[in-house]
């Protein structure tokens, strides 16, 4: 594994950059959507694997909305494995024997990319809602800002499930000339009226928390655990299908052998859902919550594009992969064959995989084999087109 | 309309009942599932129509998680219609020339019913959390001594929707001699997982208010109106199919020409989430709205009956008109269909209909022309049946 420390010249009054971030100064600010030109914009990110000395062999891997950069290692806050350990590795589907494969931690974040939880180089404090209304297209910028930063040209695939895919689409629409192949996962090409309200009441479950402290909980001192853990849990049944629910709970109980007639955590679902909750408010900032879903929420890469998504596409070079997942019902197989079907109006190179599988919007992080199939396929037919020699293994 | 004051002889250091009150003492307390006995429950009801001098056309209508006894008459505290004024009234489906209509607040409510907003006799202070927690059988028995209070050996038919549903299938299994005709509408006859995971999400919401004040606000002057708003919201998203959410909000902006990037209610579809969650607080209360949900976690007729439903109704004499919808996730039809199928497998007299809308789960309360044909359809042949007279118009 390679992580090399790329720290700009540091200002006098700017933060001291840890191993694994690069502040991008010399790409210039990042100009965001909503009018304002971030300086000193900072990309924490992991790699894994070589990059090849044509710089043809780079796979970027946009995380989703509560994923980090730490894909294929032990996450440094939970010590839990990397989040697609099962996908990226010597020998794997993304093969680090082949690929020089990149995360980063999205604009937004709170694993030491810019974001309302980091310091404002401008006022030396944090920047809790000061922070300004980020885009996944501002998401991309950013990303793209370090991709030039490493020296790449074109990269060979960008990959991502959920959000992730949203940013595929968006680098496919944005950077069409810097993207070989592009494999959005579970995915839309606009949040949904439901998404949305799904979102919403998340933000309003962080507000409501007094210890959010109107945005400002860093400087009190606080944090809105408890709101946050409540978002988490209302999203969390969002990504679970009922099949799923049913199978690993049921009504089952929790440890004991009956209905105990209280509010304790009676059933498997509910201890599992409190759990959920509790263990990612130790991983997680609210406000960041709070951002991304908000981009989420403002993504329509139709609207964007006078209406028509298949515009967003013309003359594309790209070669696209768009899977879905069956018992998807946050990001449904109707959303990802809208974006095929804009894809197939302007004539681009498309393959379509929805797989079957009970497991929600999840599966796109679990062992789902037909996924790793259809991912291992695609990418070994993208790779040989691109002229990549196949790996150690 | 009727609502006759049948107070019972009150104790000394007993709250004085309101018109539409009545305290069952003469029942005897009222047994629950948990092993409590609860002296002087009180029922609030509202009736609409007149009873025949044969007792034979009382119809009981079982109102859902948030819903109340005022079916048919405007809101005391919104001054909104009746939830189902569109169902109830003189030659409408629920005929109030044919029909003498009941609807009681449930036990646990806060309209009236006893329930943790009440005073408990014993300490002389509210209920909150050292009220007893409840079954929809104990609801429903209570509902029974109601009806035998009011002199009703049986009653011609029982109908509600969602919870209402789940109240209509235990009435059928606990007192089937004391019902002719039962219409459980968009039930189960168990919480799945999923069902009880967006509930264990409301009540944490609830209870991670600090205005919560660990069930005892009332006490503390306080209401945890912030919890229980994202309550509301996260379950009101749970009511709606994405088709009805897409086709009532879509990404259409409330009131502005562009998103505001900003966290103010740029969507159509966050403003009526917020709209949903503030009204709902001003009518419903915090310990309420726990009990209620987890009496429906609870419910799991199956299991009250050695695992298999269809014990629950061996040998019933009553038709039942078992009634889903098509868009409703939250209550598929394929529950109604294991009602059905139980109901067949002991021979009932059972008709079934899946009503196709694209209104999810709250059809029930709707404006639904195939529902309202279908109920009063069955309504009709049952009233025939029963030999009740046509009413006047």
């Amino acid at each position: 594994m390679d992580s090399p420390n790329h720290n700009s010249a540091q200002g006098t009054d700017l933060p001291k950059l840890a191993d694994d971030q690069v502040r991008l100064d010399a790409e210039g600010p990042l100009r965001l959507d909503c009018g304002v030109a971030l300086d000193h914009v900072t990309v924490a990110y992991r790699t894994y694997g070589t990059l090849d000395a044509e710089k043809s062999n780079a796979v970027l891997v946009c995380h989703a909305l509560t994923g980090d950069q730490y894909l294929a290692e032990s996450h440094p806050i939970t010590s839990k494995p990397g989040w697609w350990e099962l996908m990226v590795g010597p020998g794997k589907v993304l093969d680090t024997d082949r690929y020089f494969v990149i995360c980063p931690n999205i604009l937004g974040g709170c694993m030491g990319t810019t974001g309302p939880k980091e310091i404002d180089p401008a006022t030396g404090r944090p920047w809790g809602l000061s922070f300004p209304v980020i885009t996944v297209a501002d998401m991309v910028r950013a990303q793209a800002m370090l991709i030039a930063h490493l020296g790449i040209e074109k990269l060979f695939a960008v990959i991502g499930g959920s959000l992730g895919g949203m940013q595929v689409l968006e680098w496919a629409a944005s950077y069409p000339e810097r993207v070989f192949a592009a494999v959005p996962i579970a995915a839309a090409g606009h949040h949904t009226a439901q998404n949305i309200a799904f979102h919403e009441v998340g933000r309003q479950a962080i507000m409501a928390d007094p210890d959010w402290c109107g945005g400002d909980y860093q400087s009190a001192g606080k944090h809105p655990h408890r709101g946050l853990a409540v978002a988490r849990m209302a999203a969390h049944v969002t990504y679970l299908s009922e099949t799923a629910l049913h199978r690993k709970f049921g009504r089952r109980l929790q440890d004991r052998a009956g209905i105990t007639y209280g509010f304790e955590a009676d059933f498997q679902v509910e201890s599992y859902l409190r759990h959920q909750g509790s263990t990612f408010v130790e991983r997680f900032d609210a406000n960041s919550y709070l951002y991304i879903t908000r981009a989420m929420d403002y993504f329509d890469l139709a609207e964007a594009h006078g209406g028509v998504l298949a515009e967003a596409f013309r003359e594309t070079p790209v070669r696209f992969c768009v899977i879905s997942f069956t018992s998807d019902w946050l990001y449904p197989t109707s959303e990802s064959r809208a974006i095929v079907h804009a894809l197939n109006a302007v004539a681009a190179n498309v393959s379509f995989a929805e797989i079957t599988t009970e497991d929600g919007h999840d599966s796109f992080l679990l062992d789902e084999p037909e996924f790793r199939e259809v991912l291992q396929g695609f990418l070994n037919g993208a790779a040989d087109h691109r002229g990549l020699p196949r790996g150690r293994r």
